[in-house]
């Protein structure tokens, strides 16, 4: 059994590490499991026992709040955070609380096995969350929706339909609060009265982009605004795809709407592949440029196509989830077997023909032409006279003119 | 050694047989590999030796033709073709003659191991050819490019870059010669001063459909028109089923533009898949029914997705000819490694900030900081001064607002 301080003393250590250590950070990371947070945060301050980078970058940070050198630094840091978050009305929230979700953790695994370039890619120390929803619970059945800021007309539209219909099914959307494809995405949980979660790369206060301020407000409100970056601190380039890990695995699979040959998106897209989740993209006219990047990913094996909301819960939904297969409409020559079919295609539309000769165009025998005729008289396609069979003349389309299977 | 009076037998046998039978059966494609084209003749029109069906069939069409009880009736037959493509400018290729793909043969194996329902897969008995040019040289290097009939505006930019790029990098476009889709990569590989073969489901004389008489007149002159019916044969749905097979048979692969959920095009990408030929699809909007059987298509397995000629070649050219990847437009800071690039991040862009302000932002170690600015400034991308760096005005697109990777 943990005891009540032993988790208080755990939380602290990681908001600490948190603020003091750049997320991602794999090397922070492997010496929290190895040696616990406590301790890691004791030997991040104290700068020994790691590296020489990680000292540096730990002392700067330091300095700069000017706690360096104080033996209770961590904790001053800590302390810090803890009041700034109650005075943003946010929350901090670790791996030692409840509403930790474990899907994090599966990036030890990304972290470990990736040969990513990048080593940013740990799990988060901790998050700051803003919005009436438990973390953990939240993202039980969610999905990423992600694309690129240079939304076209074709994308938003996709974004907003998916993110409405998987919300309306009780699926949680997850994006990034960016412009174009993830604000559509919001917007659209929102509208459907559903949950949507945005994973941002800059300080919980930040209404940023300053366009989606309004939207932001609302997720914080009714949703959830969750971030690793402590109170001040600026969107980066770097930041955004150290945080796309995050929005990878938070949810059960990752669903690229539109995306340039360089999109950010493809990043968030990779790090699902890597976390095995569901790698989900939408298709789009091969001229159109933001389009460009996801066709680069389906081109890729294990990048699954998906054109409905019905594919992408049979993708990552429970076993039975599945997407009713798409029909065209019916046509009553549909049940009609080959034979039968061949026989009716050498029947003619207006001149009543013998079914000997229909037997000679369609290459069957007599026989069999003699027997089905009349069975495709009582269907209703044929009438019969004196002079043979001609075609009904109501509804068939002009043979050769269908694109029929 | 072969003698000309038995390819002259063999060729008036396989005509004849391919004239009294309706194409691509089955029972007697198995029935001439066992004993041979001659006695595979005798044995229909004797009504020997041969399913009730068949027997029938045959006895049909030789009724028709007022030939039953002949007994020359395959020869009588197979010289009043002989006769015809004459009149009609036409000739008649079979597997004993050196203008016979090869290719065709491998429907043997589609005939023999497909699960498909239909069992009409069999090989070609004979083709009708008109056009100045060998038929198996012309399909040595060619590509199918099949779609939809109500084709969009977007299909038909598709299909026209496509045909009219293949054509020119030498690649002979094969198609059905229907509106749509067809139509319009006939008439792109012509535009190119390509080569085009148009494989029909109706006799060699019949301009159909109507709309494309002039096309299908100039690919007569200058490409090939090719088919398995005898002149006089109408096109039936059936046929266009039984001749796509022909169409995917014929080329390296299969390309599949535009296609509604029931498309025929569909059944050809199926034979293309079931013979072992590229399965090539061409993804579209989500919201265009003429992409849904696309998309359907590109959800299973061994479909290959393609967006540009280069990635048609790429899969059914020879070893080596690979498609250029598609990179974004190159940016300054691609080139710098992520140390570099997280320290660029923390330059403020009008502001100057000291090194070890830029390290605790960027959350690196001061060493790390003052050894990378004079470097980024040597590169160009800042400026010092006495107050440390910021960032040099130029062409730096606002922080967050890209989508780099």
């Amino acid at each position: 059994m943990i005891h009540e301080t032993q988790v208080s003393e755990e939380r602290t250590a990681r908001m600490a590490l948190g603020t003091l250590v750049e997320p991602g950070c794999r090397e922070l990371g492997m010496l929290v499991r190895s040696v616990g947070a406590q301790e890691a945060l004791a030997r991040v301050i104290g700068g020994y026992g790691i590296s020489d980078q990680l000292t540096g970058a730990v002392r700067a940070r330091l300095r700069s709040a000017g706690l360096h050198g104080a033996a209770d630094a961590g904790e001053q840091v800590a302390a810090q955070m803890g009041e700034l978050a109650g005075r943003l009305g946010a929350r901090i929230v670790t791996a030692a609380d409840a509403e930790w979700p474990g899907a994090f953790d599966d990036l030890v695994r990304a972290s470990r096995e990736g040969n990513m370039l990048r080593r940013d890619t740990d799990p988060p120390m901790c998050v700051w969350l803003r919005g009436p929803l438990g973390l953990a619970e939240t993202l039980e059945r969610s999905v990423s929706v992600v694309g690129a800021r240079a939304v076209t007309g074709y994308g938003g539209y996709v974004a907003s339909e998916f993110a409405f219909g998987l919300a309306g099914r009780g699926w949680t959307v997850v994006s990034g609060g960016a412009l174009g494809v993830d604000v559509t995405a919001h917007r659209g949980a929102l509208i459907a009265g559903g949950t949507t979660v945005a994973v941002l790369a800059c300080g919980i206060e930040r209404a940023y982009p300053a366009a989606n301020a309004a939207v932001l407000e609302q997720i914080g409100a009714e949703g959830l605004l969750v971030t690793e970056w402590a109170p001040g601190t600026m969107p980066h380039k770097t930041r955004f795809l150290t945080r796309n890990r995050v929005i990878a695995a938070a949810s059960r699979g990752t669903v690229m709407v539109e995306a340039g040959s360089r999109s950010g998106a493809r990043n968030t897209l990779g790090y699902a592949r890597l976390l095995q989740r569901s790698a989900m993209v939408v298709p789009g006219p091969i001229n159109s440029a933001m389009s460009v990047g996801c066709h680069i990913e389906l081109r890729q094996p294990g990048t699954v196509l998906v054109t409905r909301v019905e594919e992408i819960i049979e993708e990552i939904g429970s076993v039975g989830e599945l997407a009713e297969p798409i029909h065209g409409a019916d046509r009553p020559e549909d049940d009609l077997d080959p034979l039968q079919a061949r026989i009716l295609d050498a029947v003619r539309a207006r001149r009543a023909t013998s079914a000997e000769q229909i037997a000679a165009v369609a290459g069957v025998s007599g026989r069999d032409a003699r027997r089905t005729l009349p069975l495709l008289e009582e269907l209703g396609f044929v009438v019969s006279s004196v002079d043979g069979y001609r075609l009904r003349s109501h509804p068939r389309a002009e043979v050769g003119e269908e694109e029929d299977r």
